[in-house]
């Protein structure tokens, strides 16, 4: 089966720029499949703080558990990610072969290999063949470049159809300070490729409890916005790291006013890297933005967008550009979270469809099906006179999914 | 767009029995479209006592609202059921449009409004013409007969690829009494044609609060196992009237020796219907059973086996007969229930996959391809060493599924 760039993928992979104290490398190890890019070395400079959030899965993977372990220290110095093979549910063997990837790397760097953060995307339940990885991770250290970014991306895309970067440039105490980022994830782009990963990393000097704060926020705001097919890996991970290469006035708590232009480059970096995730969600055809108001809270208002955006009729409806706004009234009911009929509303590119809890009198499908037709569908949900807000970002459900993820072996 | 009868649809509909004090009838009302059945009206005789139990959506259908209320009654007279309008989301103009719908059926049976149910399936939004509706139920009425199963099911039925019925000879306290249902509903058939509807009749002589225990048990063990698309319906209903024509001992409770024979009876009517719901699943090739076991309680299990059963990348993979039990393996995680993962074991068609937390030592795929080339496919999951167990019926994801939902406008 040949894959197709995504209709919903920029134009190129972005010109990343250097962030101090930080190199990569990709090259292939060979892990399910020969000569094709599968592993990615960044390395960091000592002093480097790090913060991270990872998947809920209560089937964590191997890597997820060692991660979570040597966060709690705050430091890294290299992360090692491998694809074809996600290391979960191995036993014994799939921490030991975590083990073995960080203390390899250790040894190239004259690190701790509590420094060193190790995340794999592939199949389930197989033994990870980590000698390969410890075997490759030598050449990959000797290519190690400021500009290995694309390399990097490329090394951990697996099959997503374009490889994920973007970054900003920013201030911190008037000081110019960068911010990069490389993610690879499209729900499950093939059936044995299933994690959402997005390394980030900056020149400035973060402390750990600081880094963690914005990373939590930046996941939050961004990564948490997006549902390709409801489906959670046993691997998704959020990493950021922070070499302080840069110099600045030192932010001391995430609240600091130093950081009131470095937290929206950030979120800024996260969203786009967000929005490629799903603008590669498998076999999108539309770009979906959900956002549900007047909820009596936030988190209800998420509860009740992902109702709706993980809705299979709804997201056919769209895919098959029917402006069919009973399923959007189906999938709100379903979240069953507190609804205000009397005030329920709904706009689809703009346009009322239904206000105060009926379909607008004299409704005009014309405008709505015009909008159906374009690549980016807005949808906006009014479910009550509360302040709750959110929003999320999905994609539609084609034949091209079931023909991704059903037909792959046949 | 023709749409061909599920290939897991049974043989034939069943040569229903009569049910003592009950009277049937379908017909076209035109509702939505000239000359297709689209009106069923049951009739019970004077005494017939009901329970119920609606859609947990919170934004339920006109009719539900009015059901749920004349329930505390527990007394029926009659159910009218439409389809090609759900009438939901119609603000006064929808509740007037059930009490006319009542009011007429009340007439014809000199019974009083109270004692009319209505049920209604079909497009959100739309006001009902609740004219043609009151216009066609006397020639209904002319027609109702106990044989009446049939076309009442098919009246019902929408695009349902088969009309759903199925009935119990059962005793209660060593006297004959008869159970007989229907029921309609396919996930979502067609885009507005959301509902899940059953409707089971009883000879027997039931309080309402036995019968309303009854109801509550049947949907737990039946139609709560059930899943196509995850996609509640603002109208899904479950109704059952027992008209008391038999003569029998009276069970004065639900917990009564009376009903040792008669509880599995009713159960296995329910079940039928219900897996006959999923036989009838949107572009439905393979029928799937997921059993859970061991979690720390039965809800737990549920909402495990729930989200195995929804997630799209184990529908898929199974309608392409792929052995991907890794999918499985991330779905469990994502239910984020507490699993032990020690204790992690999958069967598949009675085959272990997964034993102790990680794959089957020298795992022999090929029989497990073998059990997947069928139509009906069973897979049995441990997540610990609890008592919860639970277990759900759902169908694959196809693109069929797709077709019906995304192409059927164009």
């Amino acid at each position: 089966m040949s894959i197709e760039r995504s209709p919903l993928a920029p134009a190129s992979f972005p010109a990343m720029p250097v962030v101090a104290g930080v190199e990569l490398a990709g090259g292939a190890a060979g892990v399910r499949y020969a000569d094709r890019p599968d592993l990615a070395l960044m390395t960091f400079a000592p002093g480097t703080t790090v913060g991270g959030v990872f998947t809920r899965s209560h089937v964590p993977g191997h890597p997820i558990v060692w991660c979570r372990q040597i966060l709690e220290r705050g430091r890294a110095r290299a992360l090692v990610v491998n694809a074809g093979n996600a290391n979960v549910l191995n036993g014994g063997h799939g921490d030991a072969a975590v083990q073995m990837e960080a203390t390899a790397a250790a040894g190239l760097l004259n690190a701790a290999p509590e420094e060193i953060f190790v995340a794999s995307t592939g199949v389930i339940g197989e033994p990870l063949p980590v000698e390969k990885i410890v075997r490759t991770l030598p050449d990959l250290h000797e290519r190690l470049s400021p500009d290995g970014w694309e390399a990097a991306a490329e090394a951990i895309r697996t099959t997503n159809t374009f490889a994920k970067g973007s970054f900003a440039k920013t201030t911190i105490g008037g000081r110019d300070v960068t911010i990069a980022g490389i993610a690879k994830g499209s729900g499950m782009i093939q059936p044995d490729m299933a994690t959402m990963l997005a390394f980030i990393a900056t020149d400035a000097g973060l402390p750990a409890p600081v880094l963690q704060q914005l990373v939590e926020e930046a996941n939050e705001e961004a990564f948490r916005k997006i549902t390709v097919d409801s489906d959670t890996s046993t691997s998704d991970m959020l990493l950021m790291f922070a070499t302080g290469q840069a110099v600045h006035p030192a932010p001391l708590d995430a609240s600091s006013e130093l950081l009131s232009a470095f937290r929206p480059a950030l979120l800024g970096v996260a969203c786009d890297l967000a929005k490629q995730v799903v603008r590669d969600g498998e076999g999108i055809s539309k770009f979906i933005q959900i956002a549900v108001e007047g909820a009596i809270s936030d988190e209800s208002a998420r509860i009740i967008a992902h109702s709706v955006a993980n809705s299979p009729l709804v997201k056919t409806a769209i895919a098959g550009e029917d402006a069919n706004w009973g399923r959007i009234v189906a999938a709100l009911g379903k979240a069953y979270q507190p609804i205000e009929l009397s005030a329920l509303g709904i706009t689809v590119g703009g346009h009322v469809v239904a206000t105060k809890g009926a379909r607008l009198p004299g409704l005009d499908e014309q405008p709505i099906a015009e909008h159906l037709k374009g690549r980016e569908i807005d949808i906006t949900i009014t479910v009550g006179p509360g302040d709750g807000q959110a929003t999320v970002w999905t994609s539609d459900l084609t034949h091209d999914y079931i023909t991704i993820n059903a037909d792959y072996r046949s």
